[in-house]
């Protein structure tokens, strides 16, 4: 909506939380909501959810998963089924008690994760190895209480999607929650340009329930790490309670093996953490819902004026042949200055300036979000040199990531130097570790460092924990976490 | 999934809503959820679903509006704003007690609908008449606590879509509210191939807190009526109490003029109702999720199971070239005479079966399962005889609905008419009205019959009210209503 002038922001690189919240508001990504710990997202948060859902579904539908809806409302009784589960979800429920205007019999709980109620029904639909896999996904809204909510990190309410499958084997479960981690991981890197590592997590940072929890971490500028996506291994934790068999070839019952794995609008926030500056958003082309913005420069000359407004039309008319996300701003009540800084805070990848000088020339003026480069384009190559202007920057943005991501991936021999590291620089932290949750446990309270993750790309080695000595296999990636 | 046999439905002609339970549970549309009141859209249901979702976004996208999205939670002191809302609102509502372990200060409201939370935004983002039109939808999950469930058309949460927008007249919103109707009914007739009435609804049947309600009408074949959808001209009834203003062009501060409108997946209720037959669900094409199913008839003989499996699958390659979507059923447990129940059951437009006979022939049998008729089609010829067959069912169950709802709309002259139209066919009653509530609620509770709505196309007319006698202006429709 026009405001009358763009408040300026607060800057990445001075307070980085500040920025992160000024970034998202001043964009109008969202907004708060009126009741405690909510998010509103607005048309340009959403439009950009809309993206990562449309290529997400996609995918989720080609290795032969379909959509269903699965109830809000989950009777508390079938989510105290699975122990750890419950114990692990309890502090964030939101409880339904009164319906209809009648004190419930039953409270009911509003779904925090649907593993228990997708479950109940597994039980009744599955009953021979000819049903499985099984497997389901869905698109909804969950709620989990946050006591220090963050606008798309954690709020109290989130989108995402939720696949559920079923299978005949352990080995086919690992196999489908190591697909759906490739798939995120696709995701991120393709359409987010967001680099991050695949890897476990340790028994403590699991999912409540699961066997064992899949991640792709993400390493925020400001030193922190996202988790971006989970996708469990849930053995067979939940098949057992809620009594999920199936009749195998020779007759005989078994339980299923199980997954699930999610993805949440929890991804936009580390999409505008990690491309984000100074002066602005700044988004990778492919998820950008404007690609490119088109600024008429006025001009005092009605006949110019009327030139330059057919060339902005034109120019338009071109690059949408090419299926290239098109706006042109032509609001009268705003100078181009107020336009260039207000569309480079949405963080629009391109920009287009037609003035009397390119109505002249012939050669338009191109600006790139990312690195703020101007090149001058003739008017009649404008479609295939901003098709590979587009291209660049995403290229550029993931390459960057990358690079990021490399350069505060740090080893630690011993425990000073970890100590150090976390008290400097931050970002990931490589060292070896025993696996006891006593050791684990210690280092977050010293440094504030947990444990993010065991890289699927670690091997193997011997050698010894860095804080109590004994036997250690793997580096392991700590950090402070978001 | 596999079950050993099909188990037989109730006929549509001899108990209605048990044929309606079974043909959904029994199809795999849906299925009850563990909390009384819920439901389970299972794949096959929320893939006409999501094909809805799809014609009716496009739509909305086309008209201007954008998606957002907005909290699940509204406090009790926002629904509270508007007294007639809240009113009409407060029996069905599902409130949250209980947040994080803690009995929460102010209770939550589930949302019901999101007028009351979208508009305290609105008041927020709103300031100059350069912000109007503004445009809203949110696809989402709404509760409303029912006592009476039934699957599709009743149940306490069910997912829609929403429509908000704010307008500097009127007039236009006015405008906007009948676009948003046409548009439901181009879906219904288009995709769905229900025929209904759009027309306004009676002061007591309009949505609480509206200026009036717009509606479009479905004949059900049972002879009552189901509202397809609904349309709000809101006046300025939510925008005083909310303030919602905007500075028009003289620098004056205005209310806003502004509408909601809404279709949920009530709809999919009433498509199984109007096309349904005794053999269960009849899908018209453009909806269906599997368009054509191919049925291998099995052949003892190695080498010519093989030519049958290669046959049908080049079948089915050919019919996607053409964007058809094809299913091929080679189960191995079932019989062909089993598959051809199961697959009329789910609705399936169009059956292929493919034999050595066909292999022989060179002529494959084609059934449409609108009329059951059984034609021969020359193999390569399939995809473009199957193209217009498809074609021509989407046609036929228009038609059909078209007369179904022609043939039970009649004319009443007199209250005797009326009551005995009533007790013996129902359907829709045209019958002159005076407009007076008191008449309303005496017809409804002699004879069970409300005001559906009055037809857009109802042609004023000096007359006198079939109850009191009294000057009545136009025919109203009444109705049954589900």
């Amino acid at each position: 909506m026009a405001e009358g002038f763009v408040k300026s922001i607060t800057k990445k690189s001075e307070n980085f939380s500040e920025w992160y919240t000024d970034v998202i508001l001043r964009a109008e990504l969202a907004d708060y909501g009126p009741a405690k710990g909510t998010m509103v997202i607005r048309p340009y948060g959403y439009a950009i959810w809309e993206r990562i859902q449309a290529e997400l579904d996609k995918a989720i539908k080609e290795a032969g998963v379909p959509n269903a809806y699965f109830p809000l409302f989950i009777p508390e009784k079938l989510l105290h089924k699975e122990k750890e589960h419950v114990e692990g979800f309890s502090p964030e429920l939101a409880v339904v008690t009164v319906g209809g205007g009648e004190k419930l019999a039953e409270p009911l709980v509003v779904r925090p994760t649907s593993e228990t109620i997708i479950y109940s029904l597994f039980a009744k639909w599955i009953s021979s190895w000819r049903d499985l896999p099984y497997k389901i996904n869905q698109w909804c809204n969950v709620v989990r209480w946050e006591k220090r909510p963050y606008l798309f990190l954690r709020t109290t309410e989130f989108l995402w999607q939720e696949g559920h499958t079923a299978h005949e084997t352990h080995k086919e479960a690992v196999e489908e929650v190591l697909r759906a981690l490739g798939s995120y991981e696709k995701l991120y890197r393709e359409l987010l340009a967001v680099s991050g590592v695949k890897g476990i997590k340790s028994q403590t940072e699991k999912f409540a329930g699961a066997e064992n929890t899949y991640t792709y971490e993400i390493l925020i500028p400001d030193g922190k790490i996202l988790q971006g996506c989970t996708s469990h291994d849930l053995g067979q934790n939940f098949s057992k309670p809620f009594e999920i068999t199936f009749q195998d070839k020779k007759g005989k019952a078994q339980f299923v093996w199980q997954t699930s794995w999610g993805l949440s609008t929890r991804s936009i926030g580390g999409l505008i953490m990690v491309h984000g500056d100074d002066r602005g958003l700044v988004l990778p082309p492919r998820v950008a819902p404007i690609q490119v913005v088109v600024i008429p420069i006025p001009s005092t000359d009605v006949k110019v004026a009327k030139a330059i407004t057919k060339l902005c039309q034109e120019i338009k008319k071109d690059l949408e042949k090419g299926e290239i996300r098109v706006k042109i701003d032509d609001r009268e009540e705003q100078s181009p200055g107020w336009k260039f800084n207000e569309w480079e805070l949405k963080g629009v990848p391109v920009r287009l300036e037609i003035g009397s000088r390119e109505l002249e020339s012939g050669e338009l003026v191109a600006v790139r979000r990312d690195l703020g480069d101007k090149i001058r384009v003739p008017k009649n190559q404008v479609r295939k040199v901003v098709k590979t202007l587009l291209e660049d920057i995403q290229d550029n943005l993931l390459g960057r990531s990358e690079r990021i991501l490399k350069e505060n991936t740090r080893e630690a021999e011993t425990y000073g130097e970890f100590k150090d590291l976390m008290g400097s620089k931050r970002g990931f932290i490589s060292a070896f570790w025993c696996e006891d949750m006593d050791c684990e446990e210690k280092i977050k309270t010293e440094t504030k460092a947990t444990v993010r993750c065991l890289s699927l790309m670690a091997e193997k080695q011997e050698s010894t924990c860095i804080y109590c000595g004994k036997k250690a296999e793997s580096r392991w990636l700590f950090g402070q976490s978001y």
